[in-house]
């Protein structure tokens, strides 16, 4: 495994991606989750976004959240925004790591927005000036990227060339959402190989669910191709909205575990982590599907 | 992955070590178990143990359960056996695949049969012959090879030891039990490397569990040294004893799902084996930990 990077970064996306996918929670839960990932030595967390309140209830104190929140110097802190309204409340709010979400399915994005791929495409071109003129980075996500429930397996060519205009209009990182848990070795290497041969240099980072179990095949399977920014989500927090009683975002323990286990330095204190991971499953009330939560890590020997 | 097998033997266990470790069930639908996973397309199928009823009461009816079955000649029927009266037994029946069980751990040995690892290798060698005698083939499965829950990792010099010694005593197959769940890609590769440095002709077979969701990427990890069998458990039946709640064995769909999807054949229907998983789930009267169970396979797309 001497080819595999040493360090790998994890932005933490329980608070945001995950609690979007539970029954909502009170705000000062959110807060409390927040403080304790702060305390795991994980130098990403997606915190909030700032979507209608309408259509997303369980963000609808975003703003309420963020204020009271403890932020950590250590820490980079990033909002999700669907359009321009958003954008302006995550800049009045303090946030200058930015997130955007387009779909490489067009059916899908249609399903989500009601609007092309394409047209979301301008949008976000709209988006990114504003941004970086008010001094903030700007990531587009593309959902879908590992297969559309909808359409299935969407051309690598295609994801490739949504990056290409993402990029051309300005973003500073792209990020490939596993949105239904259809990643598998096979199609992680097929889109990373068709984007990195025309963007070797621009910062991707991989978004992977735990569907079909196939989370940390595939995330390994992106360590030998040099990816080293992947997404996770404390205890596995948020369902997947597909498939009622199944699995979405991986859980961050079980990827720091692994990960420790191989060798590769994450930052994180995986005892800081479950206990991030217990209190996210007291906040949100059910048993979340984190094997190493459930089991321990495999360091941790009893007595015979 | 051009370094990749194109095929892959998949043993099915669920009728045996699935079962054992689950809340027993009538006999009648351990024999409709067997049928339904004849019906995939899976060449092997451990069957059932013939243990002391007093010990492990989910196999007492091992005898009336193989007699009932319905043999396809298809399909290859292995029997575990734990000393030369279940061997005598499994000969009886008219098992010709047994399996023998030592852990390479001597402190996990010696809580499970109150032996030391060599002394259970003794039992094993005086068991070959009279087997071999009866025209049947002996596998020996390392138990804790991946790590012991008491001792932690043990020293892949160790199990290859264990697998040296096997060998000389006549056994035809090597496999590499994950017991209670540790196997990671780095202990995998660990393992693997030491014992087909010695052994390379050896056949050897990886029985992984998910216990702490690695369980596909130890299976990559595994493909890519060139590993072409593995045991699997229909639905991922047979928690884990050491842990309450927690995932045992690998689920057998979520195996072939990815394995497929990578263009390794297996021989084993995906929908048929889900209906498997159907009736498993049934029979066990609890929700199985199979993502593809689940949540289906990734290729079933809906209409928006």
């Amino acid at each position: 495994m001497g080819e595999l990077p040493n360090r790998v970064e994890i932005r933490e996306v329980g608070p945001r991606d995950g609690l979007q996918n539970e029954a909502p929670v009170p705000t000062a839960a959110k807060v409390a989750l927040l403080a304790a990932l702060a305390r795991t030595g994980v130098r990403r967390i997606e915190a909030v976004s700032f979507v209608h309140p309408m259509v997303i209830p369980q963000m609808a104190d975003a703003d309420e959240v963020w204020r009271q929140a403890e932020k950590s110097d250590a820490v980079r802190y990033s909002a999700l925004v669907p359009n321009s309204r958003g954008a302006q409340r995550a800049l009045a709010a303090g946030f200058t790591d930015i997130e955007v979400v387009v779909s490489a399915s067009d059916t899908h994005n249609r399903k989500n927005v009601n609007r092309s791929t394409a047209e979301s495409l301008d949008d976000i071109a709209a988006l990114v000036g504003p941004l970086h003129e008010a001094g903030a980075t700007v990531e587009v996500t593309i959902a879908t990227s590992f297969g559309c429930p909808y359409e299935g397996d969407i051309d690598p060519a295609r994801v490739a060339a949504i990056v290409d205009r993402a990029v051309a209009d300005g973003a500073d990182r792209v990020a490939f959402g596993d949105t239904t848990g259809m990643a598998t070795p096979r199609r992680v290497r097929e889109v990373v190989t068709a984007v990195r041969e025309r963007h070797p240099r621009v910062p991707l980072l991989l978004h992977f669910h735990n569907t079909r179990g196939t989370a940390l095949a595939n995330m390994l399977t992106a360590l030998e191709l040099g990816i080293t920014e992947y997404d996770a989500s404390v205890g596995g927090l948020g369902g997947c909205p597909y498939a009622p009683g199944a699995t979405g975002n991986v859980a961050t323990e079980e990827v720091v575990h692994m990960l420790h286990d191989m060798g590769i330095e994450t930052g994180i204190d995986l005892d800081a982590l479950l206990e991030a991971a217990r209190l996210a499953e007291r906040l949100v009330r059910r048993e979340l599907p984190s094997g190493v939560l459930r089991a321990g890590p495999r360091t941790r020997t009893v007595a015979p």
